[in-house]
């Protein structure tokens, strides 16, 4: 069976041999306060900024999901308003968190399937995008979120790209903040975020904490900077999950991350066209610049259930169109896991499928 | 090598071939919306209410850590107002958090190594106590809590059990939340936490939520009792540990929760005996009422470096005093996943110590 659900999706080629060797290496018994683990969080910081090209200027942290970031970056970084860009079940999520510790929150939104590219000018302290909505299958062009940096250079820009890491090449030093989750892209078991935060984050949270507000107890960046400039971790982590994505990403570094991005649009290329010459499916983003390359949605009105069904007959699990799209659309993850091979053979089977 | 280091801790005998399961099975893939999933859930639930006897008034739901818990109850359930119950580093981050989240702390503080007995009258909504200080292997008897309760029907009364859980019994009916985290008396890898918490403590999420207070974002109570009622999670949550706690405490119900409660009492006597006798070793905790049973502490002075290599040396990894009590103190765990041969052959080698 391969998994093309995007989330938890089809598990990264090495993740169950990696995750053994943590067992074997006692990670699970390790103090998270020992050298040992301090060495591990130092590797897994090490090869995710290789693989990603993350500058020093910015920090990683850990979290429980890109959930709970959503929930943290408010805490955080927001004293009264922020910015969200909604086109799709997670932005929305994210917009609704900031309601719900009491924000201003303004909501930009445009109908599923589609996407942003015009940049605005906002008065608010944060402003959130989704780089890659994992829901409908719309990625935004970089040039629309640097832009969004560019014309709100006093907001903080965080970026969700949760569905879209590790192929997405941002240039960091255009954003303040990016996080993703390890199901997903990493090919990981769920029950870790990754939260990328660059100094002017940890500034406006310290500067909250000086004004007087509260910005949460554990999970401050403040807390986290302390600890992380130990390799260590504010409370005791999900140990085995750091372990093993950095063994991960550094499979992913010796694979080569271009190797991986080539091989990330050469399998998206197939599916789109595949779905557009198809006779009964089609994209269900219609606009190039929309289109996600690492999460492919086709429209397949009343033969969703056959084609899953067939699909499934193959070995394939497509992933359900998500929330009011269940019916009528199934979600293909396009991940580093999704070798080239499976992706040929997922669309040789939808061509035969009638 | 055996870890009797108080957590991190030594894995429980299963947990590694239930983990190798959980790959075998899929769970990292799964969705958690799936009816896989929803099975997971279920059964973890069930094992551990039939292990721990909780009853049907009190709900069980996930989170990332114990730390974690300590925030999720200060912003559920606390307007104002809080008391916590403070003898020792860990009773005192809980009474922390309360602090950096704005609400007026009570902190009622005895000094490391002993307890309280006397139940008082406080006017809280929320009273913290840490039922076994894991950072001073102090134990408070069962009825100062109940009494706690009996003194203040109208605060919630709010249990740390991190490092007594499963051993220690409690009556559900008399407390309100009760606590703990897996990489303690469970034996499993860290990364979950498990929250108990009776119909009370939802009612007051709720009625904090009427009146207009925010009580976070996907960790609300209503939020989670809204998804658990379909056994789900609110967010992607670390599903292999959720799946691994319901196989070792179904392992744990097999093999008889009265014999690991007769076999951890056994084990503590054997140890607290040989440090009564022992020529220059003590225990930290003098009074007997409140000596841990899970968590045990020798006073080992200037010998502390000496007994710890020592121990190193016959394969007993011990843990290290906590903070100031770092190079004077060792801890040594008493948790199911430590057999009697393994304590006997501590006791023997500390005998043999000098």
């Amino acid at each position: 069976m391969v998994n093309f659900s995007p989330g938890p999706s089809q598990l990264y080629f090495t993740a169950e041999d990696h995750t053994r060797s943590a067992f074997k290496l006692g990670v699970p018994s390790m103090s998270h306060r020992s050298s040992a683990f301090e060495a591990i969080y130092q590797h897994t910081q090490e090869q995710l900024r290789a693989l990603l090209s993350i500058p020093k200027t910015h920090h990683i942290f850990f979290t429980s999901s890109a959930t709970e970031i959503w929930e943290r970056l408010i805490q955080n970084l927001v004293i009264e308003k922020s910015a969200h860009f909604v086109n799709g079940a997670f932005s929305e999520k994210f917009y609704k968190a900031a309601k719900q510790l009491h924000k201003q929150a303004q909501e930009i939104r445009v109908p599923d399937g589609i996407g942003f590219s015009q940049p605005i000018k906002l008065d608010v302290e944060l402003i959130g995008v989704t780089h890659n909505e994992t829901s409908t299958g719309v990625a935004l062009p970089k040039s629309f979120i640097y832009g969004l940096k560019e014309q709100n250079p006093e907001a903080l820009l965080c970026v969700d790209a949760v569905s879209s890491l590790p192929y997405v090449d941002f240039d960091y030093g255009k954003v303040d903040s990016v996080y993703f989750s390890v199901q997903k892209g990493f090919g990981l078991p769920p029950g870790l975020g990754v939260w990328i935060v660059n100094e002017a984050c940890i500034a406006r949270a310290e500067s909250l904490l000086a004004k007087g507000f509260s910005i949460g107890t554990h999970h401050t960046l403040p807390f986290y900077l302390k600890n992380g400039i130990k390799n260590q971790t504010p409370e005791t982590p999900n140990s085995v999950a750091i372990y093993v994505l950095g063994k991960v990403a550094e499979d992913m570094v010796r694979r080569g991350i271009n190797t991986i991005r080539k091989e990330t649009e050469y399998k998206a290329v197939i599916l789109y066209n595949e779905l557009m010459q198809h006779g009964s499916l089609s994209p269900f983003v219609k606009e190039k610049i929309y289109q996600s390359p690492t999460v492919i949605i086709a429209e397949s009105g009343n033969q969703t259930e056959k084609l899953s069904q067939f699909l499934l007959e193959k070995g394939i699990i497509a992933g359900e169109g998500y929330g009011v799209h269940g019916g009528t659309q199934l979600r293909f993850a396009n991940f580093p896991a999704h070798s080239r091979e499976q992706y040929e053979l997922l669309v040789d089977y939808i061509k035969a499928f009638q």
